[in-house]
């Protein structure tokens, strides 16, 4: 199947932007054992849009084109679309439903610029957008299917997995079924799970296909098999990478990735216990991260920004000689703060962090980068100095990550040390 | 001028890497003057490469070839390109000496992957690689100059600097000069911002170049000339649009975007300030944003997340006769939360949130969206309530934003109505 994609926007040929749709696209349509054949991307230039599309879709047997579907006049998809295939344009009943109730739901009026994205040419159907004012458009141009895709990624990303790629699987041949098993681990970079599998499994089958793509926080591990024979593999190798991989494990993704902060809020909920966050150096995150999921409150209930020394006595009760004599960065301070946090909200489990995210304010004793995560509960407070190099944000990306993780342990009765603490051990670096 | 770029790579192809060489060259070339108008992405499939550079050369005036270069089986640019030219490939003796050098200043031995890439195009120029083993080339294809750069992004960035942009530069005629003025914009969406255009300026020239990019929360707003006659048009035509948008522009950019948080932080920083958070359906979300920017201690000491009725009271001492009469999302409630927040932190300013960020949670009374916030210092409390028509993760952010800009407003004296409380007035949809 040749299946090419035009990607449009001034914004992308400007480079103001760079494109991750269209890798977002090749990987999906991977996942169903299809190569996009090749990719154009064009400005908002309707002669070179028509061009691009006629040339194309007299070539390709799917072409998928992103972006150019907005309410403004830069947005000329549907436009071009029209004129290649020389149809009219005219209102699409259930396209101009979905603008309207679209719009009817965020309170707003349907104004004029709205309007315009429920005119389609005449012919087209629409591929639902359950995320996004815009509906996608497919038509068919002599015999190329040509699909019209949002270039917001979120609304891609829904649209790719609600209705692409199934219309694509269901115009494939049998034997071209591919499997894939996906999991999401945490702990392990790209290149650290590379190495593992080199030290663990030399003999590693090459037919296997291993695949990763990195989602920070966490690690996505594909297995891709395309026969009989690779199945068969499959059941041989999988269980021994899985049992290597072990408490690093986080989800198999049957049907759409999870996050730390959602894994933890359903063991949270199974067993009636809720939890709470004192932060110094990631200032609010892991609270947010648990309230971003809907249902946080029940296993949420406060959390506590104490980003000066101060206000971790005054909030939290750290006793200011433990401040002075041992430093804001230190054992006694984050199990004082997790105590506290525990004490002042009532909460079952937290987590407390104070660390050095940078880019200033480290010192040769605690460099930029250390951090100490205290977790348990009222009968035991844990512990635990590492060493993040990184920036700023994906320092506090991790911490909070880690503070996450380390709860999700205790609930799951995890014994297995975590790869972390032996790779962010600050002194293997020292 | 016609420029293309021709983007190479097996990776690149299945979405395993995220094409930002492209990005790269396109906004150095846009530094220039000078507009990319058109890029293909092929995998590194040799006759699929000689199809493309054969047609890419016919319309370009200029075409740069990225990837390819290496010394593996898999990098065909060369052997593609001699292809097209009907030109032999011979060993050259600039390229050879430099392939040389590096590997010996490495303290290699020159092995036999190395001496392909000193094979190029007969008539060929080399491009200097100054921080990598593989030269660039540079060949006369008919009419079209085709220059090939290697896909390592340092050795791509290094050999644009010192080689590819004052060649090209010289090509250029003396009026190519292009101006572009960038606003980072809060308040406005893109269709509302088409709309206040089509309404305030009906008679905007087409000629005057308006552009959008929506970076969630604010949107970036872009005028661009490449005329004098359009330059003076822009002196005539931006400071009615400017005027217009008022309060509503956070930042002109003339070196880097901003944050609505980096711009507070930078304005508090200036009144030697310090502000505070009390969150419940933000959940941490204000914290983060302002702990995010490097600095932040310097202008926020504490944060209070009170997601439960509870911890309301117990942390920020609101007074339980309020959330029990008046409720949680209510004036009273985060009026006293920002009252708490202040007392307690010892903050200048405060900003408190309550409201009912969905998907659950919502009554006729007060419908999911429904949010009142609060914002200002000890001598006075002011506060608002919005609908706020989103998905919960959206919700927060608009919401997080909006309470950052308020203080922003308050801060610099600026006394115009901000178009949300407009747009976002609960009377106005209930």
């Amino acid at each position: 199947m040749n299946i090419q994609l035009l990607m449009t926007g001034n914004e992308l040929m400007s480079g103001d932007i760079v494109d991750s749709n269209s890798a977002m696209l090749a990987q999906r349509l991977k996942d169903l054992g299809v190569e996009v054949t090749r990719k154009v991307t064009v400005a908002d230039d309707f002669p070179l849009l028509v061009n691009e599309i006629t040339q194309m879709a007299a070539q390709a047997d799917v072409l998928i084109i992103n972006g150019g579907l907005g309410p403004t006049s830069d947005d000329l998809t549907a436009q071009a679309l029209a004129t290649v295939a020389q149809v009219e344009l005219q209102e699409h009943p259930q396209a101009l439903a979905h603008v309207t109730s679209w719009c009817q739901k965020r309170g707003a009026k349907v104004n004029q610029p709205n309007l315009k994205q429920a005119i389609l040419p005449a012919g087209a159907d629409i591929i639902a957008n359950s995320v996004g004012s815009a509906v996608g458009i497919k038509l068919n141009v002599n015999h190329c299917l040509v699909m019209c895709t949002p270039g917001v990624p979120r609304e891609l990303s829904v649209m790719l997995e609600d209705e692409i790629c199934p219309l694509i699987s269901a115009l494939l041949p049998e034997e071209l079924h591919v499997h894939t098993t996906r999991y999401q681990v945490f702990g392990y970079g790209e290149s650290s799970l590379q190495h593992l599998l080199a030290e663990q499994f030399p003999d590693w089958p090459k037919e296997l296909e291993i695949g990763f793509r990195a989602t920070m926080p966490l690690l996505e591990l594909k297995i891709t098999t395309r026969t009989h024979a690779q199945q068969l593999l499959k059941q041989q190798w999988l269980p021994r990478l899985i049992a290597s991989l072990d408490s690093h494990i986080i989800h198999e993704i049957t049907d759409k990735p999870t996050t730390l902060a959602y894994k933890l809020q359903t063991l949270l909920t199974e067993k009636k216990m809720t939890i709470t966050a004192a932060e110094s150096c990631t200032g609010g995150l892991i609270a947010s991260l648990l309230t971003k999921e809907a249902g946080a409150s029940n296993v949420f209930h406060a959390g506590f920004v104490t980003y000066h020394n101060e206000s971790k006595a005054a909030v939290l009760g750290v006793d200011k000689t433990i401040l002075e004599e041992k430093g804001a960065v230190s054992k006694e301070t984050v199990e004082a703060m997790a105590k506290g946090a525990l004490r002042v909200s009532g909460a079952d489990l937290a987590i407390a962090v104070s660390g050095i995210a940078g880019p200033d304010g480290g010192s040769d004793d605690k460099p930029v980068g250390t951090v100490w995560i205290a977790w348990g509960d009222k009968a035991q407070i844990n512990s635990v100095c590492l060493l993040i190099k990184a920036n700023r944000w994906q320092f506090q990306q991790q911490v909070a990550a880690i503070g996450l993780d380390l709860i999700r342990r205790k609930l799951l009765g995890l014994k297995e040390t975590p790869r972390y603490f032996i790779e962010r051990n600050p002194q293997k670096n020292v």
